[in-house]
């Protein structure tokens, strides 16, 4: 018998809880772990020793309380955003014993970190520097991100639910927006600082010929007098031009749009902080082209918006957490769960991958999914985001609003 | 045998279209009825004589359609934004002779006009001015507008679903913005020019304790001092303050919060355009409390979110119409669908009342509304909003996304 904690990091999204229920749901069932802790806020969490105990909360009703966990977006069980400090200096040694006799302590032998890029160079790290230590853990990784840009896997947890909400939310505000006679332009700034997989989901609604004029992906350069001609083009056919970007979208010398304008300032990993590539466009359309201009983002509700769910996203989520605790039931330990890709019909399979070769790289959107003049998504690419959106999931409804679960 | 026409106005909403169904149901199947048209963008589709014939587009498959239609957002007919000239000038003589001579011609006895306070305008002019000309025509106002600020109407069609997207996403909002440890302020600008009805809404999840820690409305002073005190006393009870605020938020001398930063211009109605409250208010708090602010309206999303309807709101938009077609059969003209409210059970009556006394007022959130501090909603408002909000609509999802009706 040993103990379990399981943390998340990172943003939340709508399927993170989905994951943790799936963790949950085969180590509170398994004969071999005593108690599964949860790290309130991640890493941090551990550092302050701030646990909840998971087998005590979902002792009673425990299949309605991980219905209802898989369906609730945030991150049940908080967030961080810590860097981890490099395991190879000295001066961060203090840091891991530390966090070791923590995990001691508690007899934990297998730690599980939820969580995208940045949870996975923790994870990598611990379970490198864990091999100097005599106490022994398990150390895994499950995805979760909206930007679907961690490498080696087909997608991940959350990309789907993200995904229907843009590509729905911009049919509506398509459809919204071609009321008017008057000429206009809508710009819609969608997240995704090193790729355009959220931004290439604005592209599904024209299947139905609800799709958006155009669509910028930052894995091409932008070119301002480029983007002025298409959205001319674009009045030519009708008044009411709608363009969905990627918040990331740079120029060829590698500049973010609209950079300039910006304060340059870093968050704890290195990003660059980033607003408005869709106001400064506006400004430059207002001086250029003259007509009405409205820009905006799409902002937290596209990583929260918990009433529009893609069940296949949920369940593979689910499933993804599943897997992740069955592995280190099984011994494995530096992992991350990674998803294959079955076609005709589509169908998923789970695996281990060495985190190490996870951590700190992204997976931006293949050049073969955008076309040539670089202002749309191919048809490749709306056949790939396709079966990640379909689904929809029955909510419980209290007072008119869903109803979530809470953990703390 | 007449015909009839219907046209809609101002800003889309997601119950527009069930009010549209309503009217064509009455219509359709009365036998006095020859042919129903659509005004395509209402008063300026007439002026052009662009019209769609809504009897053969409705010919087969009408329940299907009329459901179809009902859940659709935007104006399936298109909109404007035009400004009825004065009835008293000569000027607009040939203005009101050419739009009588284009009725006469299509043989319209009844026109419908479904919109807010500028639409009722319409209404009142077409109707006053119409006992001057000897071609007879009654003209009927179908109320919608998400901003709830028709007077002589408990509420209006469309408030319903606005106030159910604002306080569902507030929630997720809330629940995100929990996740950190690191004191925050997330700014969410909510619409409403004049009145806060919307941002009324979200106080909703208050109810299940994942409420804003604070909602400002129009209807009382906004004090930047007060404001700034209230943040820090929510920072002493937890890090992460989400803070709701109507775009019209004005100071006592009744200046809008960050007017001096705008350009002062007015829309076609004389209505000052406004942008920026959130955006204001971010500014100041990075200077005077110096912590992470993030600051976002909800813009088009909570006029035409349409995965997340009202059922109450969108069965009483589609009675209201109905109502309004079956008043016009007896003879009315000159007024506006009314709805009255029941309480334990709710339920509501419909009525007619003279446009007259509609056009051009505005309806605010009364003070007993607001609590005495003026930084949140009183249990009354949020008795209020409660059934309006009620129920949920199940749509048709093709791809992953809501399929809609299109007539155009």
């Amino acid at each position: 018998m040993f103990n379990v904690l399981i943390g998340q990091s990172g943003g939340p999204t709508c399927a993170i809880n989905a994951s943790l229920a799936g963790v949950l749901e085969v180590c509170l069932n398994s004969k071999k772990v005593d108690n599964v802790y949860g790290a309130v806020n991640g890493i941090e969490g551990v550092l302050k020793e701030n646990f909840l105990n998971l087998t005590d909360i979902f002792k009673d009703d425990t299949s309605k309380k991980l219905s209802e966990l898989s369906v609730t977006p945030s991150s049940a069980l908080g967030s961080c955003r810590i860097k981890m400090p490099p395991i190879d200096s000295i001066d961060s040694m203090g840091f891991y014993n530390n966090l070791f006799s923590i995990f001691e302590k508690l007899s934990i032998k297998a730690f599980f970190y939820i969580g995208g890029n940045d949870s996975m160079d923790t994870v990598m790290k611990l379970s490198e520097i864990s091999n100097r230590f005599p106490y022994k853990i398990q150390f895994i990784g499950v995805p979760k991100t909206i930007d679907n840009d961690l490498v080696l896997t087909d997608h991940t947890p959350g990309y789907g639910c993200a995904s229907k909400y843009i590509a729905s939310t911009v049919q509506d505000i398509v459809m919204d927006c071609s009321v008017y006679t008057v000429k206009s332009v809508t710009l819609v700034e969608i997240m995704g600082r090193d790729s355009g997989w959220l931004t290439a989901a604005a592209a599904i609604p024209s299947i139905e010929g609800n799709g958006p004029d155009y669509v910028y992906l930052p894995e091409v350069p932008f070119d301002v007098e480029d983007f002025l001609n298409d959205v001319n083009k674009a009045h030519e056919k009708h008044p009411n031009v709608v363009i969905c970007l990627s918040e990331g979208i740079r120029d060829k010398e590698g500049r973010y749009v609209g950079e300039s304008s910006m304060s340059g300032s870093v968050d704890v990993f290195g990003h660059k902080y980033l607003s408005g590539s869709a106001r400064y466009l506006e400004h430059v359309i207002k001086k250029r082209i003259g007509c009405k201009v409205r820009a905006f983002d799409l902002n937290l509700p596209q990583r929260c918006a918990s009433y529009l769910l893609s069940e296949t996203d949920i369940s593979e989520s689910f499933k993804s957490g599943k897997f992740a605790a069955e592995s280190m039931l099984k011994g494995k330990s530096g992992f991350m769960v990674s998803v294959a890709r079955n076609t005709n019909p589509y169908s998923v399979d789970f695996s281990t991958v060495d985190v190490k070769n996870v951590a700190n790289k992204v997976k931006t959107v293949p050049l073969n999914y955008i076309n040539e003049k670089g202002n749309y998504v191919t048809n490749e690419c709306i056949d790939y985001i396709l079966p990640l959106i379909k689904g929809e999931v029955k909510l419980n409804y209290v007072n008119g609003i869903p109803h979530h679960l809470k953990l703390k």
